[in-house]
């Protein structure tokens, strides 16, 4: 839905158009976090000349995505904040089960402040790529080595 | 002990020299073989353009091994055998208990068929890293990523 209708569709009112914009986007965003992500890329970082090394999969819908700069740019910075921020999981869910003490911000990745911008999480990231991309994007999985640990 | 001394202790022969410094050698290979490894490199590979990854740990006994070309150059082979090969285990210990199914030269890294070379096995040329650098020399561990594997 673009701006206009949503205007006519609050007869005129621009903040009621606005959340209506909003909903949509919510909507949308929700439905396309449905879908199937079997593309994707895997991605490494290997911090301090091989004392961290970081592995990533980021999953997408399609391949075109997949090889976009904007996907393999987010793969790149999720790979930089695991190597950072040695998170023990993905999200709050793989952390079902687990006893790990600590919040979801310091131990679940997708809710850690990101190290470039401490005002949003890792997963604003995502969505800001599903968003950007149209698709459904995933972290997947990602694995940690740090030298002698 | 070198070639001269050996000579002298097999009184002139060559073949016995030569098999007192094998004997020699694989004892030495076997002492060091026990040595504590703290030290090393994380190395990543990533193969055809982001569809698998590899991340590797291997180890020595100092900082300046570490840093040697030989070393360097095992860990990159060691992780492009792992993307090519798809071991599950680093040796035929590290597999006891388990219920895979398959022969080691397929299963386990140390003992696979090494890529560049099917007459060595991958523990040949951990073997010859240790010979060189004087070090013990280990895989520690690896991890591989096939996209939506």
């Amino acid at each position: 839905m673009d701006a206009k209708r949503a205007l006519e569709e609050a007869n005129g009112d621009m903040a009621q158009a606005a959340a209506i914009l909003r909903e949509k986007g919510v909507a949308a965003a929700a439905k396309r976090s449905e879908r199937e992500t079997s593309n994707g890329v895997i991605d490494s970082y290997i911090h301090a000349g091989g004392r961290i090394g970081v592995l990533v999969e980021l999953n997408c819908e399609t391949d075109f995505v997949a090889n976009t700069e904007e996907f393999r740019q987010l793969a790149r910075n999720v790979a930089l904040q695991v190597a950072a921020m040695n998170p023990q999981f993905v999200s709050p869910e793989d952390r079902e089960g687990s006893d790990a003490e600590g919040p979801d911000a310091e131990l679940c990745l997708l809710s850690q402040p990101y190290i470039r911008d401490g005002s949003r999480t890792v997963g604003d990231l995502v969505k800001d790529t599903i968003a950007k991309t149209k698709e459904n994007v995933r972290i997947r999985r990602f694995e940690r080595f740090e030298l002698g640990r």
